[in-house]
């Protein structure tokens, strides 16, 4: 019996609401898979010359290339391509009431040429509808943005952000600017008017046209690159709070997923220290910037840091009110997957009822009655 | 009594050792100072176009033209270049027994043009030298360092490393690479040679040929560019470790100043966890990387980010080390200065000693017998 198993073991018949995953990569067997979604020329393209994304840093992933070496199918299949090799693996046997489809393509929203991002996101996004969505109730989409280019990530919005199965607008935390630029805001009106989130996880950064993965230059192992996924959402924090997005937009909810989770109280208390003896450089920002993590961010939980203590780890977790705050991803199939049965230490049942459930219910606006069925 | 001098007031006359201040920025009233020691060509040019470093975001900095409004001495002179003000503002009535002097001028490092750093900073240095350290005993100086272009800066370790007063090569936070590239090591073999530390202060992030100021790109406001130093600082460390500059030059020793303080503990959770996974990656590294910041890395304690209470403080505090990690620095004149007598909440005696003297004693090689009368 493999640790996984025996981890789902426990898990299973947990009492309660059970688990929402904020965070499943699925993916398709084959690139091909789109070409029902993709116009002639791209296809045409893809055949002669393959996906060809703009390339990344020569770094290499963890694990098996970048998978839990017991999520790929029987049959080979590429990991998380697999609905029902996945329902078996993850939605059942650790009672996930809604699964939340990130993918396993986000380069597709980072290429320099964006014409060619927004027929590749529209292609997923259509393959993750028709193949996913349609097909197994507990899931729920991601819509997928070519967001170099803004005016085309508002049509996609446009175009699917009423589907009831799509509950977030998705795009990598690499960018050419940090989110709280003023070019973004027609994506947040657009998510508003559609009753969607916006949710930024790992990837892009460094990558193609974006900035160097860190703000002193390309690192140069992989290592260095997972430690610099915090340092973006930092500046994608700092940026949405002082360029003043949560008072242009007050009801906006944006997520930040896979960047880790105890850097963002020590942040905070920078923040709010600085805005105190700064904030006549930024009068448009009316509150702590503390205040708008808590009306407007949520963190999703994986992969959190192990603390030296549980001392440690309640006085961080405190600290951030994740309670409230922290949104359960399970990142899987990647290698660093979080169990839910193994990733927090022994919490109280309104926290861990919250941080696996409620708080995702209510950030994703996701039914809680229709799950309490036991 | 402005609170200046109400703070000093009660600091004067502590019992111990006094306070070894490690980031004081002293400067020049006119550039036309360091015309002793520059040669003709970039006289005649400063005299032209006047100094020209090549920019930065275009922010303003906080404060009374980023200082301290009583910072000025009496006769208008720009804050930081009155020797005998400086005394006696800072060092007498704190019982400063060494201050550290940075500078003012660290743009100087960051030009495109190497020459022209190079210049530059070899005056400063020679500045520093004839008319701060040769006229106080208690002050000791940095090394600037032409830091795009690593030959240079080997020739001017060369050149004053061992000066008697001088205790450390000295750079901005921002740079091409993150520091830990083996580009940068024939310094690091230089600081060893002559005994002297190698210290990054915030300065110059996104600045000139520099990478922009976030890996997601150029932000909009001071308080951004702020809260963008730590995540350099993040970079660098990251870099250190990995690249195993520790494990090559195990006796170097290197401090990151005017980053932030409490950032460090989570940060190391994350590379200690991530480490031990992908360690077959990068086997040169050896240890866990929060050994390596236990035996090569100090932090400056300013600005120190104000918690939301003792506890998180103390939690934070003993994660990182503090008590033997942290390095007391004022940042005099800035208007962020913090007082000796004000920055930390009341701790016990050792912990205080260390953190106002002796971690900086031990850093710098300073003597401790010296300074023990009373």
């Amino acid at each position: 019996m493999s640790l996984l198993e025996a981890t789902a073991k426990k898990t299973k018949g947990r009492k309660g609401v059970g688990v929402i995953d904020c965070d499943i990569h699925h993916t398709f067997q084959d690139i091909k898979q789109l070409f029902p979604y993709l116009p002639r020329k791209y296809r045409e393209r893809i055949e002669l010359w393959g996906a060809n994304f703009g390339g990344g840093p020569g770094t290499m992933n963890g694990g098996n290339i970048g998978k839990r070496a017991d999520s790929f199918p029987p049959d080979g299949a590429p990991a998380g391509s697999d609905l029902n090799f996945m329902i078996d693996q993850l939605l059942d046997p650790f009672d996930i009431r809604y699964g939340i489809l990130t993918g396993e393509f986000i380069a597709c929203t980072n290429t320099a040429d964006t014409y060619y991002s927004a027929a590749l996101c529209s292609a997923f996004n259509d393959y993750t509808i028709e193949h996913w969505l349609d097909k197994e109730p507990r899931f729920r989409g991601s819509i997928y943005l070519p967001i170099h280019d803004v005016a085309a990530s508002v049509r996609e919005i446009e175009r699917l952000g009423s589907h009831p199965g799509m509950v977030q607008a998705y795009v990598p935390s690499g960018s050419h600017h940090p989110y709280g630029n003023k070019m973004y805001h027609p994506i947040y009106e657009a998510c508003l008017k559609h009753g969607i989130k916006f949710t930024m996880h790992v990837g892009a950064i460094g990558d193609g046209m974006n900035a160097p993965a860190t703000n002193v230059g390309y690192p140069s192992y992989y290592i260095e690159y997972r430690a610099a996924r915090t340092q973006a959402y930092m500046a994608h924090m700092a940026s949405f709070i002082f360029e003043g997005v949560f008072e242009i937009f007050p009801e906006l909810q944006v997520a930040f997923i896979e960047g880790g989770v105890f850097w963002v109280a020590p942040y905070l208390w920078r923040l709010d220290q600085d805005w105190r003896a700064l904030r006549e450089q930024t009068p448009w920002v009316k509150k702590k910037p503390s205040e708008y993590f808590l009306t407007n961010m949520y963190i999703g939980s994986q992969p959190i840091e192990e603390t030296p203590n549980r001392q440690a780890f309640d006085t961080l977790f405190e600290a951030m009110h994740a309670k409230d705050k922290l949104l359960f991803c399970s990142d899987y199939p990647h290698w660093d997957f979080d169990s839910p049965k193994l990733v927090f230490p022994k919490m109280d049942k309104e926290t861990t009822d919250n941080v696996f459930y409620y708080n995702a219910a209510k950030f994703y606006g996701l039914s809680i009655q229709d799950n309490m069925e036991e």
